[in-house]
């Protein structure tokens, strides 16, 4: 029986990070972080000319390694090795702000059984009876896979505290409870990365007039959309208080400009990738004997 | 505020099906079906000769449809249709067939937020407790969803069958409940396609030994592949009855040549394509008017 291939395992040159990420670095939420001291329309780390050209190519060359991680990341937790790790990827962001295309394009290109994704709508009825945290709980990604939040917890000090609906105490109660949830997964394994995409007012407005354009796109748009909207600065707040809260060393959040798609796709898959190569994921060990198991293969 | 499209809604225009389906449409299971008589080299419906190219080429060339399809059905379900649709694809096979692989390469090209996929490993203790369909139907894909079993209900007529870990008049009673249960689906409209992906034994010898080969195939590698492999024949009466059995005209089973893992994932996304082709998918409609929201967000 011919053997199609050497016994080396299969390796994927790293390549340069997509973009200079010491610039984009900054993007990263530390103290005196200020939500609008970002401008939604920049693309740090990306020079202003041919930026999309550059990126759209950057975005393409890496698909290959970022596979690779995510399924030595997978065979782990199937070799079932004790604290097999895992990737926690958050995603907030105004209505319209992107975070569809980012699992479509950002995660697209990762083998589907690999991602766990949740979306987190209005609270049913039943959920609202138990702690915010409980529906959050059930969803958490299993060990080997990329868990993606289409929303998140954050919802229950974003929205929550727009519209006050629920008292102040009770929200103020939640920015800890988050912190030591996020705590509790970054100890048994996960990776947390938190993404706000930060769309301008006038470009969500481009953006919803298009759903509201086309045939095709109606189904994306509600008009709860633009009771939201006019809470604009109350967003900005709650988006502010909650990023500069809770984001810690352990689970940072980014703030990425989000008014050119390309660039957001782009950071998002840069910061995937950087995270998952800071996990030095390696294949796992065999648990049986190959020469053994050779043997027993040729005479079956 | 410009508009940046048209009022048009997208369109895609339908190519001609990948493969010539009169050809491959004798996969399809029916009265009369015999697997020994299917070459699990053969690519019907494809030449011989540069098959391999010719089908590469076919299989990238209808991303486009396919992923505007499955947006059209996830779109019903996100507008709360009643009785907005659903697909259904159970995957069988021997270990080593290329489930993982049809996974991966078929459904790799749609949104992943219109997937669900699902995965049938050994029961648990609990679940053993239940009907056998106890768990298959917490799995059953939402309205709008792709579904993706990966081994499946059939487990219970294949390998409890050919280890003799139910009863046989239990097996028995499973094929009519199996045939009721898939009908269940239809009616409440989910499309059911079931795929036998038929590897040959040879070719299983070889991949297997390439995940002994492979310190990066390892993880893919269990012992237990070989005691099932020594049943070869058994295996082989056991999907000869299971598919004879049920495969009905309203979920009929595919017994796909799976040696040349191009073909295999070309049929699959055949079949998925000429799927949802056939369910007449339009967009919603809107359940606002455009023109008032169109001045509400002109005013907001």
């Amino acid at each position: 029986m011919a053997k199609k291939n050497g016994k080396k395992a299969k390796t994927v040159k790293p390549l340069p990070n997509p973009v200079d990420l010491h610039e984009a670095r900054r993007l990263e939420v530390r103290s005196g972080f200020r939500l609008a001291d970002i401008d939604p329309d920049s693309t740090p780390g990306l020079p202003e000319e041919n930026g999309k050209q550059l990126g759209s190519e950057l975005f393409a060359s890496r698909d290959e390694e970022l596979a690779d991680l995510q399924e030595r990341m997978y065979a782990q937790a199937r070799a079932e090795l004790p604290n097999a790790p895992s990737v926690l990827v958050v995603l907030q962001g105004m209505d319209a702000a992107g975070k569809g295309g980012i699992v479509r394009h950002v995660f697209g290109s990762v083998d589907p059984q690999g991602l766990h994704i949740a979306s987190f709508k209005k609270p049913t009825e039943e959920e609202r009876k138990h702690d915010f945290l409980w529906r959050i709980r059930k969803e958490v990604p299993p060990p080997g896979m990329i868990g993606i939040f289409d929303r998140s917890h954050y919802e229950d000090v974003l929205v929550q505290r727009v519209r006050g609906m629920a008292p102040p105490e009770e929200i103020e109660r939640r920015y800890s409870a988050i912190i030591d949830f996020e705590r509790e997964l970054v100890d048994q394994g996960t990776k947390v990365i938190k993404i706000m995409l930060h769309v301008g007012r006038d470009e969500q407005a481009e953006r919803l007039l298009e759903r509201l354009d086309r045939p095709d796109k109606h189904w994306k748009y509600n008009p709860g959309d633009i009771d939201e909207r006019e809470l604009w600065d109350e967003y900005a707040e709650a988006y502010q208080i909650a990023l500069e809260r809770t984001s810690t060393p352990l689970a940072p959040w980014w703030c990425i400009p989000a008014n050119k798609k390309w660039y957001a796709r782009l950071i998002v898959k840069a910061i995937l990738l950087e995270t998952l190569r800071g996990m030095h994921l390696e294949w796992p060990e065999a648990t049986f004997d190959p020469d053994v198991e050779r043997e027993r293969l040729a005479n079956s």
